[in-house]
């Protein structure tokens, strides 16, 4: 007997969660998202859906029947680096239940339903955000992507077997439901919702070089010290985020040598900018580097940029975006933009017509031990799913 | 047969080397310091002196006759993370080559002659520089430093048994000789330099705290991120000591999670100050501290400062200083302060009248792969260090 949603959730809960902070530590092809993993095909199995996978560690659990092109829904069970719970895992829980839901109804649908776990979706181990979905659709090759290098020097190609995917051949939509990452819905006083956009995003590195040499004896004149052209980046970098109305964080950082006693050698460190537009997130990189240059410059030391992904806006189908809204039972459910990326935007890019429904976050804190959905916002996105699933595969 | 100076050298080259930088990882207790430790001991019975241990590491090599209280010599083997060959090695070589010259002078000391290597002078691993000389002064007591970690949780109860050191108990004078990190013998043209005094010098933890939040869809108004605070205080603290004459360096940051995608919930930077006295000191990371705390009130952040060390000014011996200084042939050495701590300020500190010896370093690096002195030098160094052992020991 398949179980309920809240049977399921509680099932993950433990999975890769770290006691000191409560946040979750789910990096792909390590043993809890492995588990995470395993845990999906039983609940398949359970549900008789048949389970189909790719060379890169991607799953779909197909409940077939109907003729072609499918409905596929689901979302990813990796997380950030002490991440929250709902980030990828309400989609796909939700997506299970919604087939639950959708046969307790009696409902027999004219095309075949999946629900798809794209791996490595946050790009926390690679390096590269949506990398399941990216090898899935061939927007990354997979020549490329076997040589990403993980912190600790492991490749890609080291891990997954790789080669192709058939896995979307025969997808006509899809649908991913995900827990909200700003307050867009608290605002709007609605449980769920449905996107209109994804912000343009990129990650770039920064690697400063200067000098190593002896925190006490090196005469602050004689110095070229990459820590300070960093620090003066990253605060340019939020000001000029602030004054534009876009998003910059420096949030990761590795300094060589990381003594306390030594000016470090180098200090590598990565920008995440999204922005309204493209032209906006070409500007306020261009702004950033410039003003890293600048100041190198002053500190004798020397500023690279290298952008490590950039993933241009993406604008989901607007005639499903608007059925979706629309064509249910009560009001319509607000449409708004996402400044996160998703798996939804990779397949939206390639050409497969794709929704995507938030489900209300209280806080609106995301990827953070402290993201939170009511269990209550849960069920009415269980329901907005099934319902949307079973008006795409009349 | 004991090796000469330039054999001892070439032994030693090549232990915890790294290939990619060419700079040293001995931290204590690992494997290259634990080899390093070993020829040491070699070394020391090669030239039939008396190994003595203490109970925290330490070892002194005796080279016993005459009536106490003894000479001792010596530095340290361990190195900052990636740093030089000489800073620390360059006093022990030199001290065992000083040996042999006194020897092959014919001299017969009448007190009791002591090579001495401290553990943990850096303070890479357990955090607090001069650990096996504040252990043997009892400067540090074992109750507290037991409980120390090292960035792997590892404590250092387990790494050493401890307990009592009676190492230094008929030392009289202790003499130090350690490659130059600065440039004013360069400035002045000796090769060899005396200490005057040391710089008083602390380790500062500063602890900033925020909120974890998703770096694409958290309004840069509605985020608590440590790094911006962080990032004002490297800056400020550049400054502050720039204005003063002094120095400041965050050379050391650990970030958490450390996610591309994620505003930091907490860093961690380590703020090494030094000053010309005290009370400069005091004033340096007083204003650091209410910077600071000033930014981190405009952040919505929280900073909490913790001295994880300080040592204050130490003046070494002046009698001494003046006489090895000039009580040889040739012109008198020049007396200079130094900004680096060393074991001979714990030594000084402790009551024990201390001395010590520069070696010219052409380009002043150090604590960096860079860190050279010319061979010609170093014999300079060894010569002068036998004069003063010779003339201290009559």
């Amino acid at each position: 007997m398949p179980d309920d949603f809240e049977r399921m959730w509680g099932d993950l809960a433990p999975v890769g969660r770290a006691v000191s902070s409560g946040g979750y530590f789910r990096q792909p092809f390590t043993t809890p998202e492995r588990e995470l993993a395993a845990w999906f095909v039983e609940q398949c199995e359970a549900r008789r859906l048949r389970v189909e996978t790719d060379a890169f560690g991607n799953v779909v659990g197909w409940w077939d029947g109907g003729a072609g092109p499918a409905v596929l829904t689901g979302s990813h069970l990796d997380s950030v680096l002490d991440g929250g719970a709902y980030d990828g895992p309400l989609g796909v829980v939700s997506a299970l239940a919604a087939i639950d839901l959708m046969r307790s109804r009696g409902v027999v649908p004219a095309r075949p339903v999946g629900v798809s776990v794209f791996v490595e979706e946050e790009g926390s181990r690679f390096g590269l955000a949506c990398l399941g979905s990216r090898l899935a659709t061939g927007a990354t090759s997979w020549e490329t992507a076997r040589e990403l290098r993980d912190r600790e020097g492991v490749r890609l190609g080291d891990v997954v077997e790789g080669g192709t995917s058939a896995l979307l051949a025969d997808v006509g939509t899809f649908v991913e439901l995900h827990v909200e990452q700003g307050r867009d819905l608290v605002d709007r006083g609605a449980a769920v919702g449905v996107a209109s956009k994804i912000w343009p995003h990129g990650r770039y590195r920064f690697d400063f070089t200067g000098s190593a040499n002896h925190a006490g004896t090196t005469r602050m004149e004689d110095r070229q010290d990459p820590m300070l052209t960093y620090a003066m980046t990253a605060l340019a970098a939020n000001k000029q985020a602030r004054l534009a109305g876009q998003r910059a964080t420096f949030g990761r950082i590795e300094v060589e040598p990381n003594g306390t006693n030594a000016v470090p050698s180098k200090v590598t460190a990565w920008l995440d900018a999204r922005c309204s537009s493209d032209d906006a997130l070409v500007g306020l990189v261009e702004v950033v580097s410039r003003q890293a240059a600048e100041r190198a410059e002053r500190d004798g030391t020397a500023v690279e940029v290298t952008a490590e992904s950039v993933s241009g806006s993406v604008a989901f189908d607007p005639d499903l975006a608007a059925r979706v809204a629309a064509d249910h039972e009560g009001p319509d459910w607000p449409v708004i933009p996402t400044q996160a990326g998703h798996d939804a935007g990779i397949l939206s890019a390639a050409g497969i017509p794709t929704a995507m429904l938030f489900v209300r976050n209280p806080t609106g804190v995301s990827h953070s031990p402290a993201e939170h959905a009511e269990v209550a916002d849960c069920l009415v996105g269980v329901s907005a799913l099934a319902d949307t699933l079973e008006r795409l595969t009349r």
